[in-house]
């Protein structure tokens, strides 16, 4: 997952629900056939039966940028899933083919749910690297004095695993883990002899972490073979905790590009300054309209669409975000008021500066008016509002302080005939950056959170929609299903760093998320 | 001058008075000699006298930061003074020697001007000029065509000069001209018989052009001898229309580095956007805060020293100012309105953005909260409020807003305890920086003005203090005297740039200017 990881890594529970594997089999009323509480036991043993196969694909370089390692990768896991009755198509995409998979026998009666994960990885220096390579996996255990110690990697293969173990290697955890967790779950499910509830469609992306490009292109040219009534995203990492964890939506992204003009030249800040207007100065005046002291969009109707219902305001609250720990590692006194608390404020648009400039600073600033400054602004959007109408929210906003918005620099008669100028240049609502979220109450997210506290006898924690901007938003616009990410891998983890590694706990209580969630009953709409 | 030039440059006087020489000599009340209203014939007479000299010395290179270059150049400039009978001296500058020169038979009963110009000029880049080399002077007309086209030098020295021809040179203009005028202005009272009504000395800065960073220890290490009664400055260009000018004082600088600290890092503009604090938005509302829209500084007490009599007023509203013609120039639809016209406005402290950064903008910028964010701030200050007293408003105004200041980076416990953060790094006060002004009814003011309308008929330009900061505020800062700026080279004259060039009207003109002031009488105080 590109950008999962800094959302989920301060998650700091103050309360810490040890999972007990207990009577949840007896509890769940549309059951057809018992849903699978794998014991720990069969759970480990059925992660170990894929651990071969996770050293071997480890050892496959799966760099996003590198079409022939995208390709070995893509065959590899084609295999996998054959090995395991699934039927494969790879997904032409400009030499990196992506994957599907199919689970045998599916039920008409059954709903079919389509599994979204990433078999690509993040570019690496494998000089930063405490091993060999990234591309060869090493067992490592936590010494006494702290430190990561290697043990042999036939260990892996023995009669007892530590589940404080880690597996080191690039895509140890981010993402091909959760792929084989899978492979592991349907294993686990063979040898008790059961079958899935659900239909099991399975799409491998193969450009995750350069921003899904194509993922919506892809889906629109394979719309027949993708059609599912829900879609899980097993990526991200889960928190320190370990609790079990659904997110339910993330925020889009839209950018713009504001420059305020002054005068046509830079000029002399003696000979000009008190008569000639300050475009810096403009700037600022103009951001600061936009916001108030508490951080929250000044702007007409910026936040109107947004409405938090009971639920949401109880699911918001039972989140055990611990934010004076965050305020601290952030160096902050105090958060924004823009919400009650961290889960609320990102269930609104934002408006941020991303960047600022006019003229120069520190040695090579020049005593001048200067004759335009600069604001990069990204708009994080929420289902509720398209991108588009923040924008022309925006733009009435900036004519209302009585700019006139000209497109690129302006012409001698705007200079003329309006005494303050400006340009607006937008950017947004790519299939990557849409903001998408599915509601708590769909059938989707009561099948979720009941297979998740039936395996691990705790209710997860419920993210109603998360900051950041995934790309997998493209699989959900373009597919227009129910969906919601299911995090499975250890929060320090290393992704997208060197030392990535996999906890095997982690891997093995994955396997029991997964093979609960898969044999866990679920209403076909 | 090294920045005069562009506050000069701008004049565009709708309405031009030819001098006439006429009945100034019957005019004066205290003269007890008559004094000289140079005809033009003489003038140029005198003009041509020195025309060699003025070609010789122009070969020797003059940029400020050769030692041995403006070495050359002192010795010169103390031989052709000496050649006059001036007592002379040079005062040692870090192997820069400066000059010092006085005239012959001082009275002890008249008042005593320093007359103050410099010998150095800006670097040249020789392929840009339309000639062999900056150092050789090229004597050239304008064609029919409008372009420059070369002359004999011998020109110079023939029967007849053209006022339209100019000599092409670095410091042809900038600032040699006005030290030969006032060389050759000396010959005319030796040919006319007539001794000077003041003493004179002469002061040769020989680091104008990069801020005279040594003027104010040079003068204060040689006090006695500089000793005067008024200091005149004979540099910077005139207006296009040739209009005798006086400029009786500039506005100072002072440095302000103003930085707003956000989180720690920089952090993840999806997951933090609405809950961190953006610090470009704290910046931009601090600025904001600063000014109203009309331009003026709306910090507490900010122009409260600031009075301005009718003398004054009547003064600045009789500057000529072309102010549609200035703000087409620019580009700009309106004017701030700091005053009710520019020479109003140049009269207040200004406080200018000069320079404004926070993380990247264009092709470098990130989805992020950046961690801090700059900008740099420069104040014109006027000789009735002190940097520091700006400084403490500026200060006091930035705490008002709810800031904690720190020194360099906050600390863990000013970040747990101060939810807003900012620096505020302070450089002012330099004497090189220094507002200076003398009142406009003051001796020397009355006694220029008297002595240009006598010798011109008409009544200068006046310019209460010009917006620009210029490094000969150093020296009225250090003696302590009143001043007045004579500006007398041409307002086309390509200074600091390639082909500066003098009119060599303008050098005749300036030659009258200077020995009608010469023997214009005035009291000693």
């Amino acid at each position: 997952m590109a950008t999962l990881s800094s959302s989920m890594a301060y998650f700091d529970w103050r309360h810490w629900f040890r999972a007990a594997v207990c009577v949840a089999v007896l509890t769940c009323p549309l059951s057809l056939q018992a849903t699978l509480a794998l014991s720990p036991e069969d759970a480990e043993t059925a992660a170990r039966g894929t651990f071969r196969e996770w050293i071997e694909v480890l050892g496959i370089p799966n760099v996003s940028t590198v079409p022939a390692d995208i390709e070995r990768n893509t065959a590899w896991f084609e295999q996998a899933f054959q090995r395991r009755g699934f039927r494969t198509r790879q997904l032409p995409n400009n030499g990196k083919p992506m994957l599907f998979a199919e689970a045998p026998n599916a039920k008409p009666s059954s709903p079919t749910i389509l599994f979204y994960a990433h078999l690509d990885g993040q570019p690496v220096n494998p000089s930063e690297w405490a091993q060999e390579s990234p591309w060869k996996p090493v067992l490592k255990r936590r010494g006494s004095n702290g430190l990561w110690e290697p043990l042999p990697i036939e260990d892996l293969y023995g009669t007892a695993i530590d589940p404080e173990w880690r597996l080191f290697a690039r895509s140890s955890s981010d993402d091909k883990a959760p792929i084989l967790m899978l492979l592991a779950a349907f294993d686990a499910l063979r040898t008790k002899g059961m079958d899935p509830s659900v239909n099991v469609k399975v799409l491998l992306d193969s450009e995750e972490e350069v921003g899904s490009p194509s993922l919506d292109a892809v889906i629109r040219g394979n719309l027949d073979l993708l059609r599912c009534n829900d879609l899980v995203v097993l990526d991200g990492p889960m928190h320190r905790s370990n609790r079990p964890m659904l997110v339910f939506g993330n925020r889009g992204i839209a950018l713009a590009t504001l420059t305020v003009y002054g005068p046509k030249q830079e000029l002399h800040s003696g000979h000009y300054g008190n008569y000639v207007a300050n475009p810096a100065m403009g700037l600022a005046q103009l951001l600061a309209s936009m916001k108030d002291e508490n951080g929250r969009v000044t702007i007409a109707g910026y936040y109107d669409a947004v409405t938090l219902d009971e639920r949401a305001r109880r699911v918001m609250a039972a989140v055990p975000d611990d934010e004076p720990a965050l305020r601290k590692r952030f160096g902050i006194a105090e958060a924004e008021k823009v919400g009650s608390n961290y889960q609320e404020a990102m269930q609104y648009p934002s408006l941020n500066v991303r960047g600022l400039k006019s003229a120069d600073v520190g040695n090579q600033a020049r005593t001048i008016i200067p004759d335009s400054a600069t604001a990069e602004l990204d708009l994080r959007t929420v289902p509720e509002t398209s991108p588009e109408r923040l924008f022309g929210l925006l733009k009435a906003h900036i004519e209302k302080q009585g700019y006139h918005l000209v497109q690129g620099q302006p012409t001698e008669e705007e200079r003329t005939r309006y005494p303050k100028l400006a340009s607006l240049k937008l950017r947004g609502g790519s299939s990557s950056g849409m903001a998408v979220r599915t509601d708590l109450s769909s059938p989707i997210g009561e099948w979720l959170r009941r297979s998740l506290k039936k395996t691990h006898g705790a209710d997860p924690v419920e993210i109603r929609m998360m900051g950041g901007t995934v790309p997998t938003g493209a699989a959900v616009g373009a597919l227009n299903v129910p969906f919601a990410i299911v995090p499975l891998v250890n929060a320090d983890n290393s992704q997208h760093s060197f030392d990535e590694n996999m906890r095997l706990g982690n891997y093995v209580d994955g396997v029991r998320s997964l093979a609960g969630l898969l044999t866990e009953p679920l209403a076909k709409p």
